[in-house]
């Protein structure tokens, strides 16, 4: 399934030190109500927390906390709608001091250190998650 | 070399799971004709197929098959045209349940879980891939 | 603090094989007058130099040299201003032939085999980096 959107406002700017990155991210869509679009940020983080699904199990158990300070060598992800609620989904690219990178679903307790973010706002008919059969996640539904 | 096209048509969905990812954003854009255009891609796969180019014999000869379930912790490409038919070129970032990270040249075989896209088709003068001598790769040509 | 720009110019072009990424990057925004914008990359490196801040020392004194061949798995960032000149900041994700993922902020050293680029122009009023108190770095300032 695919929508064809119009583009909207485009948005660039920075987080604060100490916010929380996914809690900002949602925190500044809900405030400009972006309802659909698309974003990146870049930066860096003082801690992260990071999340796995469970294909088999069908529920987001995996959970890996990294206790340092690291680059953000990539985020992006999508706003849309879920149970009417502007909801961002982001993934994430860290890198420690030594190249290393890990990846995985960013999850609350993502701490900024520093996070450049550009937000492109979408227009148009308005997805929506729902729970999805097959695999288990809210997806976007017809 | 560069172009400066316009924008396009935007697109956002999602694929399906069971799909092959990269057979599907080709067929995508087939059948919408996208003949230029950038693109990005996040979720989860249940297993993939990265490619690596030789770049001193000049062939795609490494592959790497991660026979297991992964986030998508980033992908991203563009689209244009290699013997007049519309080519996807991605590349891909992949996390397993430990967090740890996998990068390379997405191949055929990358089998999706649940995939979200954003393709912003670009309008303009044509980019054509052929082979380019000095690094054996079908590159833009002017 | 963010500002909402209005989309300019689209670029999407490739650097060629022994450009300096971050130089090739850099020197295209000049040349173009792009002093606001986005972009990402995706391709391959003959080798690469990465930074990483030391947030408690406040200052860029992490750094890992791959000598060695490697796909540009994501690559991305902005345009902006620092101490009136156009300044490029990238994060990037690169991987070796085993598929091992690498991260962190570009920096002027890392080789390129083959590049490709998408460049968002943004228009409106100017970011402009200066040091940032908490965080020791050059980041847009209200």
């Amino acid at each position: 399934m695919h929508i064809e959107p119009k583009p909207g406002r485009i948005f660039i700017g920075r987080f604060e030190c100490d916010d929380d990155l996914l809690e900002s991210l949602t925190s500044f869509c809900k405030k400009e109500n972006i309802r659909l679009g698309t974003f990146n940020v870049l930066g860096a983080v003082k801690s992260a927390k990071l999340g796995y699904y469970d294909q088999k199990n069908k529920e987001y158990s995996g959970c890996v906390d990294l206790d340092k300070k690291l680059e953000i060598a990539s985020c992006m992800g999508n706003v849309s709608l879920k149970d009417g609620e502007i909801m961002v989904h982001a993934h994430i690219v860290l890198a420690d001091f030594e190249g290393k990178a890990y990846g995985g679903h960013l999850m609350p307790g993502t701490k900024v250190f520093a996070a450049e973010f550009h937000v492109q706002e979408l227009v148009g008919k308005e997805l929506k998650r729902g729970k999805e059969k097959k695999t288990g996640l809210p997806l976007w539904l017809e």
